[in-house]
């Protein structure tokens, strides 16, 4: 892989920083508020930023590089799409949680539902994060879908999964701003800067800087997955289109042999990546 | 040009949406705000939203896809590097204006400056932007950079641009849900939806989609304005990286004879394009 050591260091970077948001996010809610409950009352809000930034930002930008990391390389691209629905599954449940948690705290409180900007494009962007999920298992897991099916949504589907990533960061930070001003209504107000302001900003920007890795590492052409080696659907110039290509009947990746085979050719693999980089008909996770 | 129709439609959307979400921040300020002045009260905060609006994110988003307009491929590379820096000038003068109007209005309300995510977030991309246009101007218009220098910071530049046009769409995001909050605090509160917030959120979805558009214009590797014809250094393959070409002394569209040379053998560029693709040394812009 070329440019593996930088690689490296932004993949531990972002896991570092993903890590470090999901820790804030406790400090925040059990240091500076009222902790986690279910119990209609603001503990129970709480569990909103709590499990929005550990499944809809830090899983969900995981779910993203999956396929970039060069030792999943060896593994079936069956098994790493798997790992992929997986944990974008893992990252909707825990967001769709976390919408029940607001929506009980709002008519426990009598506070009215989806007044905010915030609360629109949240909305918005769970609604179509499901349906990527459910349009991407139809098209790319299940083996129903015609080769140019896939090969024409994947573009699509790269675009709308960075592009969902990026605006739930951007509700994130909508969300932080709101609670801000409605936690630090009196003193300390949020305008006198108290520790928790402070503390909740530097978070803000801890999401930005690890959604801001996590596209880099995305959308860096030399750091995509090479195409399978078994592929039985070849193209004119031996290349096979991301998504499109036979699955391998393998799904681990304890096949030494195979994982050699594919190592040793990685050169050549990633030579027919390129290629198919030209019609834009590959994945670039 | 590889769906060239289609191109058209999401110009002309994404046109009417920039126009309209200015139009949008106008009627904001001067139906349901104190209007424009510059008198240090809430009539001189309200330059903040309409400038951003019209510099920081329409005139941005149009520097950003100005390369891949198709009518402006028979220009020389020079002239849209010009337009691209200019107009990212213009934006960012327009933004720092925007920023004195706040501060002006902050420092005559004793408000204090920079406590917010939005602010902080903000005055960073302000900073971020201007370090691009400065470093874009030394490196890609000014003549004295190596070619290794410009392809290897092309990629950096592009993805740069990306980020921070998307940060400005998130940072105003924040600003409106800020100023919604403060600015509806009593009857009608921005929690019983009146008028006002309902049109403002509505402005926030339009910069959304867009910034959408804008994004995916500027990510279509078959959208890429071919490089230039009349080419000085060559590459081994016949192709040149993007930036990296000797400029043309042509700086209008005006040379028929030329323009004509290089419509006809646009689809040779096309597949040259293409193949530098392959070491990702390519402006998408």
């Amino acid at each position: 892989m070329e440019g593996y050591g930088l690689f490296l260091v932004l993949l531990v970077s972002a896991l570092l920083l993903g890590f470090l948001s999901v820790l804030f996010a406790l400090v925040w809610v059990f240091h500076y508020r009222e902790g986690l409950s279910w119990d209609g009352g603001s503990a129970e809000f709480n569990w909103h930023p709590v499990l929005i930034i550990t499944g809809f930002i830090f899983i969900q930008g995981i779910a993203i590089i999956v396929y970039r990391l060069p030792w999943t390389w060896k593994c079936s691209k069956l098994l790493i799409k798997f790992i992929h629905a997986g944990l974008n599954t893992l990252a909707m449940i825990l967001a769709i949680v976390s919408l029940v948690a607001v929506f009980d705290f709002h008519n426990a409180k009598n506070i009215p539902n989806m007044y905010s900007l915030h609360s629109w494009i949240g909305l918005t962007a769970v609604i179509f994060y499901t349906l990527q999920l459910v349009l991407g298992f139809a098209v790319f897991l299940l083996p129903f879908a015609p080769v140019s099916l896939r090969a024409s949504l994947m573009p699509i589907h790269i675009y709308s999964g960075l592009l969902i990533f990026a605006t739930v960061i951007a509700t994130a930070l909508m969300g932080f701003t709101e609670k801000l001003i409605f936690a630090l209504k009196t003193a300390p107000a949020y305008s006198t800067s108290p520790p928790e302001a402070i503390f909740v900003n530097t978070l803000g920007l801890l999401i930005v800087i690890f959604g801001a890795l996590i596209l880099w590492m995305a959308t860096r052409p030399h750091w995509k997955r090479p195409p399978e080696q078994n592929s039985k659907i070849q193209q004119p110039n031996g290349g096979t289109p991301e998504g499109t290509e036979e699955e391998s009947t393998m799904t681990d990746c304890s096949n030494t042999d195979k994982s050699d085979v594919e190592f040793n050719s990685e050169a050549a693999a990633r030579k027919r990546n390129l290629k198919l980089d030209e019609v834009g008909q590959r994945s670039t996770m």
